[in-house]
């Protein structure tokens, strides 16, 4: 029988899957971030990373769809805002767009989603169907990669800015805003599973959830690898990058 | 077959259907705006109506998430921030509180919807489902009826004030901020339907979404009606009214 954990006991065991299985770990973060991909290899990311930025907005208003909670829905409302802007200002999918365009890729084909690699899709389509699906205990479990997400996004503006002449701090305006939301998201989140994650089987169901939406944070990055490092073979209607000038 | 109508003959339409299908022409209505309801039958309203009011930013988020369109989101958005409120704001699910609270009825008997009738809880689930699981469009259109809610609101102050000594300007609060709500959020919903409804098969969805919503509705009312007015049969388990003194 799975002993139950006290709310530190559980924030413990989910900061330690997130060291064990956050995307960091991967292979292609390191190439990314260490200067030592092609400029299509950052195009490719780039584009593939914007099917997931496109849908968390529809992740999260499926989250406040199944809350019951004004509270709760408040809160979350704050991502909603932070993705999608208001009428004054840009949200973070507009600014993934900036990025995606300073790397020289067309805007509508970006929003199409016409070359993303099919296993961008079915990662990305599982962590929203997950959020639908599950409870919302589990749902909001699976937010918490964002307790890690702030340093991994120092890490990728410093390496990238360092590394690439074709990127400079404006095109990566997207991640200037992210940190201080990602923390504030993160504490609301830990704090809701600390204290309602009661019995051994609460807690194991969000240490689950942040286990599954690790793999989906990694899966994305092992199909770019897969495609687009190693063997490098980019299936039929995904993105190609133009060969180096 | 059906015949493609104008832009503006679909909203000539739309206003037909709000004209006799709208809740304003049910019976209940009519005993409640007149000053011809019992204090124990404006309670009973106002608890039923609770649940449609806590089921509608649920209903919206439903909305935005299935819509992969920022701009519609960020509109559709504004719904949710009037009926949730924000951090220093409440919103209209509050302040339907406070009509439930000036009327006597306990907040937290109200909030657990315990008392209200099945027939309520099927219509306002219906709407619910409705939302999720229509197309976008369907959707949209089913929000129409706040094209007439404005004139129903002020009818329903005017007479609720002049006719109910245990009903003050205050409790009624939330009809004060709905109108201009409502006007904006219908013009936006129409303007849409006339915009993408450009089939003879879309405008007949969009026509049955109106036709549906009203009688959603109209069966809240036809519950009230059955249980509190005539026969006056409360099931099992509902609310049952004082006596008045």
């Amino acid at each position: 029988m799975t002993a139950i954990l006290s709310a530190d006991e559980l924030e413990t065991k989910l900061r330690d899957i997130g060291a064990r299985r956050y995307h960091n770990r991967h292979p292609f973060h390191a190439l990314l971030h260490g200067g030592r991909c092609s400029k299509g290899q950052v195009q490719a990311w780039a584009l593939n990373r914007y099917y997931y930025q496109a849908s968390i907005p529809i992740k999260d208003a499926s989250l406040i769809a199944r809350c019951d909670d004004p509270a709760i829905r408040r809160e979350w409302r704050k991502r909603l805002e932070d993705h999608d802007g208001d009428d004054e200002t840009p949200g973070g999918t507009e600014r993934w767009l900036a990025l995606t365009s300073a790397l020289g890729l067309d805007r509508d084909y970006v929003v199409s989603t016409r070359g993303i690699l099919p296993g961008t899709r079915f990662a990305v389509d599982a962590y929203v169907h997950f959020v639908r699906e599950r409870t919302l205990l589990e749902a909001i479990a699976s937010s918490l990669t964002e307790l890690f997400s702030p340093r991994i996004i120092g890490e990728r503006m410093a390496g990238m800015l360092a590394h690439y002449a074709f990127i400079d701090r404006d095109a990566l305006a997207y991640f200037d805003q992210r940190p201080p939301q990602a923390a504030r998201d993160a504490a609301f989140a830990l704090d809701y599973v600390k204290r309602r994650a009661v019995t051994p089987e609460q807690q194991q169901a969000v240490l689950a959830a942040l286990e599954f939406k690790c793999g989906v944070l990694w899966a994305m990055l092992d199909a770019l690898h897969f495609s687009y490092v190693e063997p490098g073979l980019v299936p039929s209607g995904a993105f190609v990058p133009e060969e180096a000038p």
